[in-house]
């Protein structure tokens, strides 16, 4: 089982390529077969290959996304990370409230991913 | 698949049953083998009487336990609910930041929850 520590590291690497736009560190923050379930209802993207796609597609919508982190809640080998998405550009953005649910495996990588967040929700930003 | 409006009515009647310290309410907002691992990284209590065990363990605890529910989450056939716990009294408690993720079956009954919070955490009220 990952200690506290390596379960927060392994957010801190996820949320760490958002911000700085990074998709090799993106994947690499995550196990080789690690899962992404990104709206929760949407299908899995598992596996390196699956999860590059996922972010090229993300990254075909939107500029620049950046996270507003409020609390990372780290409980035995997962955690739950409160937080703020903003995708677009400074002048032309939108924020979403959202949550995401990390598994970390023994290694200190993302075996799963899974992110609750409803685009019906987004506002405008500023 | 339940209905957005199920989903967040099987949130509500979880909240209510919490506020109102109603027992049956709580067992009854959980489908008939619903399980809830509470915290996560703890043994999961599936069925009906686990559940109540559950309930007449933690109520044994404290006297009180109510909620803050900063934002509920509908994503697909699953919430997640961004809250703070209040344990205790009104004048000797403590407050827990917590986020719980809920699934919900077709029934619109909860078939699962599983609770974030680290009681390391948790800061006297007031």
């Amino acid at each position: 089982m990952p200690s506290p520590e390596q379960v927060q590291a392994a957010v801190d690497a996820y949320v760490a390529a958002y911000m700085e736009n990074d998709r090799d560190a993106f994947l690499d923050a995550f196990a080789t077969d690690g899962v992404i379930v990104d709206p929760v209802g949407t299908p899995p993207h598992a596996g390196r290959d699956a999860r590059g796609a996922f972010w090229d597609t993300v990254h075909q919508m939107t500029d620049r996304i950046t996270f507003d982190v409020k609390d990372v809640i780290v409980c035995g080998s997962e955690a739950a990370m409160v937080f703020r998405i903003h995708a677009g550009t400074a002048d032309a953005g939108v924020v979403i409230d959202a949550v995401d649910i990390f598994e970390v495996d023994d290694d200190g990588k993302i075996a799963s991913m899974r992110a609750y967040w409803d685009m019906g929700r987004a506002t405008p930003a500023g």
